[in-house]
């Protein structure tokens, strides 16, 4: 580009008093209004993170390296700045604002780094996991809508660790994928499949992000979950998990996913679940009833609360393809 | 960690309201009183961020992803966290901060990303550009101190791109240092070396920082400049760069490092000069005279700037290792 194209005063002499506002000036050409209110947004954070802190060049500096380090050992397989998100509470609060959800539907919880887009599709009653130590468990479900009707043909996806706290991913030699599947419901909103009985088990904490928790004096823990993500056109995009009830880190997820409504109990299958469902009787059994909300009701409440959080901080805003921007007209 | 050794309330239940005090509470067992106080600070920026934005989940995602490749193009070579910091005005802000000047001293500037810690200690007289076609410039500087003495002994860092507008670095077939030096001043505080004229020149922008200043329609220029670093025991460490007066890219610097103090007149080479110091008659002239400021000036400005800071935020702080933490006793 051209520098005479730049149509702003000379940025001379930035001091801590006015390069914030410079920075913004600069951004203040892009032609994409939302990406130009998030960056003047995080500028400003950044800024005032620095200002409030006193931030100093060493820790400056000490932060990117950890940030690059972050990027660094993020591969196909692991994605370390989703950790990092994680364990900071960003992604449960990311999560909250994007898919607010009325009382009566499942509330959403993290995606957490291994999901995966290559689990087979599978049938009611497939086995998910191919672990022989797992003990196993029945899951039996049904997905409906708000006013309590069935859902026919949600793509559901689930999956969760084998008995050492481990998903597929996190073993080299992995051939296929494990512990993971891809569901439909049926005409009914039934779905249901055998897996194993879930474990807590740690974040990988042999990276950046073990480190950071270790030096805030926290464990990298999960207590034993069951991921399900349910797709369909019209519904929203519903990411939750499953908790059974009395996991020692019940109350102090790593990763602050942990909802009431998303304990449950373990159940046991008994004489006719048993004839039903071919598992044997005595087995662990989790039963559950989920509740998708519509795309148009979510975007309602979503296009609501982000105008209320706007009124409050007294910014005169517009929607702008369903996220806020300023009302500059 | 045995999840019984958390001693917090459980963490569940978590919502947009009160997810960042609670993640504040997680983090408030961290030892380091100056750790958590920048930790408390950077979660409640991030999360008031994504609030204040309503963040979207695709947009996380594509944050996340951004973070990573930036991570991910960084080696030894290249610091593309540096750059970022640099585009965002960051690296000046925190330069500002930490070294906090006297109205009598050399301002600083950014450090840049192509500053190597393999450069050759030389001596006054040096050539230290190797490139044929750069045009040669004389550079006679001095080094003194805020009452105007003369300080031997600083170590002087000097470097700065080929006639292309390349650092060495930039070379994949780099087999040692060109373009840069290290100096010791002389007993009168003097300095010299040949160098080649400053030519203006982009930031690597073939990885993701350059993509974002397409999106944002900002150009990844930076006016001509050498750079200069300076370091001796009881002195604050200086990071500055010298600016030859009318670039086209002086008013829109894209790290935003330009200072009207640093701003010089290239100047010629007579037959005196020619004589003294062996360089043709014509060649162009950079003549500084740096100054320094001692480190407990620097430490007791900086404190003194800090503190005026914390009270203004309104914020009850005491100085822990030269740095703000809240004053909780």
């Amino acid at each position: 580009m051209d520098p005479s194209e730049v149509e702003i005063p000379p940025l001379k002499d930035l001091t801590i008093d006015n390069i914030t506002d410079n920075v913004h000036l600069i951004n203040s050409r892009c032609p994409d209004p939302r990406l130009k209110y998030v960056l003047e947004l995080l500028v400003a954070h950044v800024h005032d993170f620095a200002r409030e802190t006193r931030l100093s060049s060493q820790e400056w500096m000490a932060g990117l390296q950890f940030l690059t380090s972050v990027g660094q050992i993020s591969s196909d397989v692991r994605q370390e700045f989703i950790l990092l998100s994680d364990v900071l509470g960003l992604s449960l609060l990311v999560d909250s604002i994007d898919h607010p959800k009325p009382p009566s539907s499942t509330e959403g919880t993290v995606l957490g780094p291994f999901h995966t887009h290559d689990a087979a599709l599978e049938s009611n009653g497939a086995e998910i996991s191919g672990d022989p130590d797992g003990e196993p468990c029945l899951v039996l479900c049904t997905v409906k809508d708000g006013e309590g009707r069935p859902i026919p043909g949600v793509k559901i996806d689930v999956w969760e660790t084998d008995s050492k706290g481990f998903y597929d991913v996190q073993y080299s030699n992995r051939v296929s994928p494990d512990g993971r599947a891809v569901l439909k419901s049926d005409e009914n909103g039934q779905f249901w499949f055998k897996a194993i009985v879930p474990v807590p088990y740690p974040i990988p904490h042999d990276g950046p992000v073990g480190k950071l928790l270790k030096l805030l004096k926290r464990h990298p823990y999960r207590p034993s979950h069951m991921h399900f993500m349910f797709e369909k056109p019209g519904f929203d995009h519903l990411i939750t998990s499953l908790f059974p009830r009395g996991d020692p880190y019940e109350g102090s997820d790593a990763v602050f996913g942990v909802k009431e409504s998303l304990v449950i109990d373990l159940l046991t299958v008994d004489k006719e679940l048993r004839d039903e469902y071919g598992i044997e009787e005595g087995s662990k059994l989790i039963r559950h009833d989920f509740v998708l909300v519509t795309e148009s009701d979510t975007s309602k409440l979503r296009n609501e609360r982000a105008m209320s959080a706007m009124r409050a901080q007294g910014k005169r805003m517009k929607m702008y393809n369903g996220l806020p921007v300023p009302d500059v007209d």
